[in-house]
C-alpha cells in the first residue's frame, strides 16, 4: 500500500550520465520516500491512498539550491544605481556602502524582520520547483549576530514547504571591531564554532579565501577547527585570483568549491581526486561583468561533479532565479542543458553532502519532486524568465507552485 | 466623482529626467484615464466610488514590452541543447532547424493552438506588471499564415487584460517556396499590406533589414507600401552589421530601430533629428553571446530616446521577463536603472506612437498601473529574476498580479 502515486508523468531521473528517461511514468510514496519507479505499464497491482494525474507533465528531482546567502537585511540596489551613474567603488565605500552596509542591517533587523525580508527571495525559488536550499550566515560577523541569522535560516526549514542545510560562514569579511587585526578574527570564528554547533545551527563551515577575503593559512586555520567539530568545509575559491583554494578544500575533504573562475590544472586534479564538487554561480560572473570562465571543460574531462546555484546575495548576484542560474550556465560557460539539471539536482545534493537522501529519482530516495509543463528537460535551461513549474512535491506531499 | 482612487502609494510618473517620484501619494481615475495625481496632502476633496489603499506600495506606468515574436508555435530547445552538444549550425539546418522550424510549426498549429502555447509566455509578463505588449508577425510568411497569427494577437488582446499591438514582420526571412527570388518575395510581402489592413490586423510594418535577411533596397520597398497604406514603420536594424537601415528608418519617420549593436554615429544623428526610438534588447544580445554593445552613449548623448524590450521570440532570446531585460541593459550595457525603467515605459510608448495614451502618469493618460513592493524604483532593475509585482491594473480595473 503506497501514500501517493502520481501517474502519467514523464520522468527525468538523474540517474547516469543522461537525463535518465523514463516516458509514460509512474512513480509512488511510501512514508516520504519513493517507493516504486518505472514505466506505467509495468505498474505493479498496488493501491495508493492518493492517485495524482501529471497530465502529462515532466517529473524531476526537486530542484537543490546549493550556494546561497539569501538571508539578509536590506538590499543594495542604490549602490548599483550610484555605480551606473558614475560614482566609483571609492565613493560608495565612503558613504558606508559595500558589505559592511548588508551587516549593518543584517545586525540591526529582529529575527521577524529578517525572515519577512527573506521570504519573497525564498518564494521565488520556492515557486520554481526548488524543494532544498542552502543558506549561509556571514553578514553577522559575531557569534550573537551569525546565530541570529543561522536561526532565521532554520525558521524558515521550519515553516515553509523547504528543506534547509545551513552554513557558518563567519570568515566572510573583516568586521571593522577588527580592522587590522585579521588573525584574531579569526580566532573569534573558529570560536565561534562549537557554540553555534552545540545550538544546531550548522551543518557545514564555510569562508571567503581571497585577497579581499582570508588569507590560504588563515582558512586553514578555519577548516581545522571545523574538523575538530566534526563539521564538513566548503570554500569560496579562486573567485578572483588563484588562492590554491581548491586544493585546500580538497585536502581537508570537502563537500565543494565554489565560484572557481582562477581555478588551476592543478586544481582541478585535486578536486577530482578527492570528490569535490565544483559549485558554479554564473549569477556572480554575469553581475560583475568578469570575462574569466571557470575551466568547465577541464571540469568535465577530469570528472568532476559541476553543481549551480544562484549565489543569492545582495552585493554581487542579486539573483533569485534557479532555472536563470542554469540558462547562464549553459549561454555563458557552454554547460549542456543535461549538465546544468544535474547542477541543479544530483550534483547539488553532493554539495550538500545529501546525494544518498536527494537529487535524483530513486528508490528509497526523499520524495522531493518538481513538475513541469515542458515538451522535454531541455526547456528548464532554454527559457530565459519562464517558469513552467505546475507543482511541487515535498516528501511526497502536493503543495501548487504558485505559492 | 472618481471611478477609483488608489492612495497610499509612491509614485514614479516618468515624467521629466528623473523618476518623477511622488512620495506619499494618491491617483485617481475616472473612465479609465488618470483624473488627478498627486501628494496625498493636497488630495482634493473628491469621492471615489472605490479606494484601494496600496499600503506603501511603489506605483509605476503599467510595463510596455514594445518589440515581442510571443506568438509562435514549438520552441527550439533541441537545437539549443544540440548545438551545446557539439552540432554546428550546417547540422542544425540540415535536420531541418532553424527559423523554418518555427515557421512550419506555426503554420501548422490551429488558432487555438497558436493562442494556448502562447499563453504561458504572456503570462509571465503580465505577472510582471506589463499591460502592453506588442507582436510581430513573421512566422507565417504567406498571407493567409501571417493573418493567422495577426488574428491570434489580437484575441490575446481581447481575452487577456492587456493591450495589444501588432506589427507585420513579413519581410522576417525568405520562405522555402521564394528560394533564390528575395525580390519576388518582396512583392508578394508589400502585396499583403492592404488586405492584412483591411482586416485591421496591422498597426505598423517591420522588416529585417540584414546581409541574412533583406538589403536597403528590399526594406525600402517594404517601407513605400506600408507608407501607401497610411502605416507607421519600423526596423530591426544594424544587429549584425551595419546596413544603414537605422537612417532608412529615420528617412520614413520611422517609429523605431531596434537592436543597432552596429549602429554608426550617422545613424544616430539621423534616428535623434528623426525622433525614431532606439528599442534595445538585450536578450538577443546575451543569448547570442554578442560582444558589440550598441552605442549607448552616444544615443544618450544625441538624446535618442532608448526603449528596452525582450525580443521574445525562440531562436534568438526566448526570454519572458521585462525586468530581467531591464536589468541586462543595465548589467551589460550601463543604462541607468532610471533609463531602464523609462525604456519599459515612456520611451516604448512612443516606440509604439502611443506617448500621448500610456508610458507616463499625467493626467488625461490611460490608467494602467504596476504596483512594486520595493523599497526604490531602482529595485526593478537590480534584482534577478525576482518578481516583486503586488498588483496591475489596466485602465482602472485592478487585477492581481498572480494570474
Ligand atoms: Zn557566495
Ligand atoms: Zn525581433
Amino acid at each position: 500500500m503506497w501514500d501517493v502515486l502520481f501517474t502519467n508523468v514523464h520522468l527525468a531521473t538523474m540517474v547516469g550520465d543522461s537525463y535518465g528517461e523514463v516516458r509514460d511514468a509512474a512513480i509512488a510514496v511510501r512514508d516520504g520516500d519513493i517507493a516504486w519507479l518505472g514505466p506505467r505499464a509495468q505498474l505493479p497491482d498496488a493501491q495508493a491512498l492518493t492517485v495524482h494525474d501529471g497530465g502529462g507533465s515532466w517529473l524531476t528531482p526537486g530542484l537543490i539550491d546549493c550556494h546561497t546567502h539569501i538571508v539578509h537585511a536590506g538590499n543594495r540596489s542604490d549602490e548599483f544605481e550610484a555605480r551606473l551613474n558614475g560614482a566609483t567603488y571609492e565613493d560608495i565605500a565612503r558613504a558606508g556602502g559595500g558589505i559592511m552596509s548588508t551587516v549593518r542591517a543584517t545586525r540591526a533587523a529582529s529575527a521577524d524582520e529578517l525572515l519577512w525580508q527573506s521570504l519573497p527571495r525564498v518564494r521565488n525559488l520556492l515557486a520554481e520547483g526548488v524543494t532544498t536550499i542552502e543558506i549561509k550566515s556571514g553578514y553577522g560577523l559575531t557569534l550573537e549576530a551569525e546565530a541570529h541569522m543561522l536561526r532565521v535560516a532554520r525558521r524558515l526549514g521550519r515553516e515553509l514547504p523547504v528543506r534547509v542545510v545551513t552554513t557558518f560562514l563567519g570568515a566572510h569579511a573583516l568586521p571593522p571591531e577588527f580592522a587590522g587585526r585579521a588573525d584574531d578574527y579569526i580566532d573569534a570564528v573558529c570560536g565561534m564554532i562549537a557554540p553555534l554547533a552545540a545550538e544546531g545551527l550548522v551543518d557545514a563551515v564555510d569562508a571567503f579565501c581571497e585577497r579581499i577575503g582570508f588569507s590560504f593559512e588563515q582558512t586553514e586555520r578555519v577548516f581545522r577547527a571545523a574538523q575538530a567539530a566534526g563539521l564538513p568545509v566548503k570554500l569560496h575559491a579562486e573567485q578572483l585570483s588563484d588562492q590554491r583554494g581548491a586544493e585546500l578544500t580538497a585536502r581537508y575533504r570537502g563537500l565543494s568549491a565554489d565560484h572557481l573562475e582562477h581555478l588551476s590544472a592543478q586544481g582541478v586534479a585535486a578536486m577530482a581526486a578527492a570528490g569535490t564538487v565544483a559549485v558554479l554561480l554564473p549569477g556572480a560572473y554575469y553581475f560583475l561583468r568578469d570575462t574569466t570562465p571557470p575551466p568547465v571543460a577541464a571540469l568535465r574531462e577530469a570528472g568532476v561533479p559541476m553543481a549551480v546555484a544562484t549565489d543569492c546575495n545582495p552585493g554581487t548576484s542579486p539573483m533569485t532565479s534557479l532555472l536563470l542560474a542554469m540558462n547562464m550556465a549553459c549561454t555563458l560557460w557552454r554547460l549542456t542543458p543535461r549538465e546544468a539539471l544535474a547542477g541543479a539536482t544530483i550534483h547539488a545534493a553532493r554539495a550538500l553532502g545529501l546525494q544518498d537522501e536527494i537529487g535524483s529519482l530513486e528508490v528509497g530516495k526523499r520524495a522531493d519532486f518538481a513538475l513541469w509543463r515542458i515538451a522535454r528537460p531541455a526547456d528548464l535551461s532554454y527559457a530565459i524568465g519562464l517558469n513552467p513549474c505546475r507543482g511541487v512535491v515535498n516528501a511526497g506531499r502536493l503543495r501548487s507552485a504558485a505559492m
